[in-house]
């Protein structure tokens, strides 16, 4: 049995790290894939205290290259090294974090336990970046000061739910529940066919995990995400600082209420707030007030995505 | 009034942090000067935990570039010039780090705010690398599985003690006590002269802190701290895991208490635990057999040099 989708919320600050927020990092469970999004400095301590196995992480996506996206990177991998890793592992970032960490490596002779791929991100339109039996992964480009990636994550049902009442009404046996599961017809022995179509219900449409940091709000982002299930958008400012938003290419909660309202998504999630805020009582009411579906993430906060 | 020569122990685990133990980094206060030894991942936040105002720091010294010893160093950087620091900031380390900070300002696109000066360290003699009114700091060759160094800060005496009962007995005004603290004689309206020599106490042998992580044990050390006060040394290991040690080029409790034993020093502080250990009550017995003045670190604790 496959657990929920969810997302475990790593770090929840901005640039500089407060002694309740830790710079950003998002740990995403779907269909028992096992997904990094950012990785800010102190990250991998994040996940001991939040009981994340890091072992389990197969891919690794890096928004941006502002340091409080990624700085905790290669102390990760270099504790999955000491710990004897051995499955692969894939990184997805702007193409300059490859040297970056290639350097690191080289300076301490470490001696790679694993197999480390790396992606680069470039493309100025949304892209597939990933897919298997389990899930799609999108990338697509963000509005920031420097080349910037948000995120989508997309489940793909690996299994139909039955129509309980069509199976007992035709007697159906149990031992045909797996194959019709599959969406795939059973042939009985005496020439008849199960058509699973019969005996299942329709697909419902897909979860969708959307990760937009660090951007400004544009009207494009409504092409790449129109369809998500949760939205997190970063707030760093309150609109006491629009100007500041403006000025170093970030949102406000409004901003990010806003692009929730317009991209019809059910449920959002604000984070990234700047450390200048004691409490995020205003962002909440701001955003509250365009979106009321509006949740202030925290540390170590679960998002179930339904 | 300056401060005690001290030394706030900002991590004091090996390389895989634990809940209770970051990786390595010292901060050290003498006459004065705030200095900083090795910054592994978090080191800024366990400074926010223990109070270091860490833009008073103008030196910053790496020992070598494993992560456990530098990976919180570009975090620190970047956290100081996003709050606007304007003092410059001098680095020593192993010459690959230059190019590895440089390569992640210019990935963020950071315009710095306060200037950066990297010296490289490359001797594989003792060597002094500064000199100041208040204090002096060596480099010293460690052995370790890749270029290491050591560190030693002498305190500098600014001014003399004064021989009171002298002063009482010669019946010197308060007026003349500044200059010969600052051990100038005074000529007086007369014609005499008030020689400091007469007036003021004999100086004691500065104060030093020798800083030795990481290192396998080697008999050449004694050249290089043989007049340490105080001396931290790595203790990675118990005897247990002698092999170990020896394999990966590291130190037991035990080593470490024979070099402070062979080196005269009045103390010896160990550090550097694998996370293997839950406890270090082995590291301690095994070292105080040997030197009984020993201390085990512990993540904020405060070592008073003198």
């Amino acid at each position: 049995m496959s657990s929920p989708f969810q997302v475990v919320v790593l770090g929840s600050g901005a640039a500089v790290p407060t002694s309740h927020r830790a710079p950003s990092s998002q740990y995403i469970v779907c269909n028992n894939r096992h997904l990094l999004i950012d990785c800010g400095e102190g990250t991998q301590t994040q996940m001991r205290k939040y009981g994340v196995h890091f072992q389990k992480i197969s891919h690794i996506f890096i928004s941006h290259l502002h340091g409080d996206h990624y700085f905790g990177l290669i102390g990760l991998l270099s504790t999955m090294n000491l710990l004897g890793r051995n499955q692969g592992i894939v990184i997805y970032g702007p193409a300059p974090l490859e040297s970056i960490l290639t350097a690191q490596f080289e300076a301490g002779m470490s001696k790679m336990s694993f197999n480390l791929k790396f992606i680069p991100l470039a493309s100025s339109e949304k892209e597939l970046i990933l897919e298997d039996t389990h899930l799609k992964v999108f990338a697509f480009p963000l509005k920031h000061r420097i080349q910037t990636f948000g995120f989508l994550i997309e489940e793909k049902s690996s299994v139909l739910k039955l129509d309980l009442a069509a199976i007992k009404k035709a007697g159906i046996k149990q031992e045909h529940y797996r194959l019709l599961k599959q969406a795939k017809d059973v042939s009985l022995i005496d020439g008849t066919t199960i058509h699973y179509t019969d005996f299942t219900l329709p697909s419902l449409p897909p979860l969708k995990y959307a990760y937009c940091s660090d951007t400004a709000p544009f009207k494009e982002l409504s092409l790449h995400v129109s369809d998500a299930t949760v939205l997190y958008h970063e707030a760093t400012f309150t609109n006491e600082h629009k100007d500041r938003a403006k000025k170093t290419c970030h949102s406000t909660a409004e901003q990010a209420a806003s692009a929730a309202l317009k991209l019809g998504v059910k449920k959002l999630y604000i984070g990234h707030f700047s450390s200048r805020y004691p409490t995020c009582e205003v962002h909440l009411s701001e955003a509250t007030a365009i979106f009321p579906n509006t949740i202030i993430v925290e540390d170590g906060m679960k998002i179930i995505v339904k």
